[in-house]
């Protein structure tokens, strides 16, 4: 289930938001309103943010094709900002533009403003289909993680519709379904926006895997009763000691996790990897609206002046995580000197 | 706000499904209509069964107040049953059906049916009656461990809507905001019925107790940002050694309290505590219908044909529990010893 689609030169996007109770695909032709669906949440998941973020910048490039190179330079750095100053969180998103960046800036004196736009296209196709290579390979080392009969329990959507196809957490998942191991699936529902229940059920539903929606608050009595063999996560930023950010609620599973000694995975592309900042204290949190707390979909859940508090993400320090899987290999035991040495 | 009220020998209640969006409340003048408003959650809370329930079986002994004696302790017998056949783990329900029967065998031989059924109706009233005056000896008790300035966690709602009035962890809430201790609450949302959402925001809004509303999978971020100083839940049923059973997501609540250090308080009049079993594992713990899952009020927030899993409770082991507030004091390091040296 591709949340994205590249054809004729246009950007599809399902509108998650609506999912599953419906499917509509809303078409892009300008970045602008790329980076708004970006920020209003209709494509999320940190790869898939990335991807989207390279076709936004692949749609600026089309549309300003014919300017002088000056120009469209500014104008291409121009729609990079406004790309990445949509959600703070998650690091695919400044890595896919980062990239483009640098083609840019290796390229720009050698060649013409339409030879750009074709390399920036080109780049942008690149991302996604290595999007799904990386998430194949990530699901295979993962898979060497899952015993046979296993029952995981994941949160939020790190699954296609989180990516540009197959998954990171859910990829892990496939992978051992795939492998026959007989794995059966508890799906976290992911308030306030309901990932877990809206896009992960549905997409392991299509792919027949079986799957248990649960309310997060479930988590830990599922836990203590010993129903839950491992948990697998996505990652929305790793920093370099292995500190993880990912959908709010991950921090709680993490230290539920531990207390009942369940091994706790991530599954995270090296791009989602930001060897840039030590620490997980260094990561931004996203805050959003509370009409996302107080509200589901159009009805109101509590007093309508209710005061809410709305931390997208959270973070999950490198000691409660057993391993993270890239599409690398394994990091077990996550920490400075692990990561490093990874690298 | 009390969720009913015993007018001209008929019980309201406040549809608490609908609340906070609509205040409608529904006159029952039959124990049958009372007993499927406890199993469909119009009332909740487990002293609030307990009293709705006394009620119910003052209803009965009207209905049936010109029947033959041997007829009228057959039928209210009968009712008894029924209403005991509501809902399976508060252990308040079974408490006040209990008080009535044995009130009924203190005094068959000895009075007539019209005296008999006078008797019952004021035993419910003093249920009634009774439970505020614990909810504010519990209230005090509990204000004595809330230092000023503590920002409290809370679940579910423990609060004046699941008691006759005042509450129970919101009861020590009240209290604490009455002694001007300069409170502020955060109310977990509690998916799937929503009731810190709905009706503890909404009773705490009504007394100007400031209190900030969270979905379930923030309480860990919240904890490790340093911003709870104690958690304060209810309960449905308390084991002789302690252990608590109360709304789902209690347990994970603990351990998250647990792993932060943070005092974990359980507010139960001593009607709760059921000294007939040793330990939470003998406590039946309800499953609901699956559809209060997936859906929210009448939207579907997953697949229609998805499976989900709906304990409605959870047990929490007294080693998570740093004490337990009743009406005649507070039990510290909730154990086999502790409370039986209470006792």
């Amino acid at each position: 289930m591709r949340p994205m689609l590249w054809e004729n030169r246009r950007l599809k996007l399902i509108n998650q938001l609506l999912l599953p109770n419906k499917e509509e695909w809303i078409e892009y032709s300008d970045y602008e309103d790329v980076a708004l669906a970006i920020k209003n949440m209709i494509v999320r998941g940190a790869p898939a943010i990335g991807a989207t973020a390279a076709f936004g910048l692949a749609l600026a490039a089309l549309k300003y094709r014919n300017l002088e190179k000056d120009e469209f330079l500014e104008k291409i750095d121009n729609a990079a900002k406004i790309l990445a100053n949509t959600r703070p969180t998650a690091v695919n998103l400044f890595w896919a533009i980062q990239r483009m960046r640098n083609l840019l800036e290796l390229n720009k004196d050698n060649f013409t403003v339409p030879e750009l736009v074709e390399k920036i296209v080109r780049e942008a196709e690149t991302i996604a289909e290595d999007d799904v290579q990386i998430n194949k390979k990530m699901g295979a080392y993962g898979a060497t993680l899952i015993p046979e009969g296993a029952q995981i329990y994941t949160h939020c959507n790190a699954g296609a519709l989180a990516t540009v196809d197959y998954g990171t957490a859910l990829g892990v998942i496939r992978s051992a379904h795939e492998q026959n191991k007989n794995i059966h699936v508890y799906a976290g529902e992911t308030r306030p926006y309901l990932q877990g229940s809206r896009l992960t059920t549905f997409e392991l539903m299509k792919d027949n895997i079986p799957v248990t929606l649960v309310t997060d608050n479930m988590a830990g009595f599922l836990m203590k009763q010993g129903k839950v063999h491992c948990v697998i996560v996505g990652a929305d930023r790793v920093a370099a000691n292995g500190d993880v950010a990912n959908k709010i609620g991950t921090y709680s599973l993490s230290v539920l996790a531990k207390e009942h000694n369940i091994p706790f995975y991530v599954a995270a592309p090296i791009s989602t990897i930001d060897l840039q900042i030590d620490s997980g204290d260094e990561i931004e949190i996203e805050e959003r609206g509370t009409e996302e707390v107080i509200k589901v979909y159009d009805t109101f859940i509590a007093p309508k002046d209710a005061v809410a508090y709305h931390p997208a993400f959270d973070v999950t320090p490198h000691q409660n995580i057993t391993a993270i899987i890239t599409e690398k290999g394994i990091i077990h035991k996550p920490s400075k000197e692990t990561m490093s040495s990874f690298f």
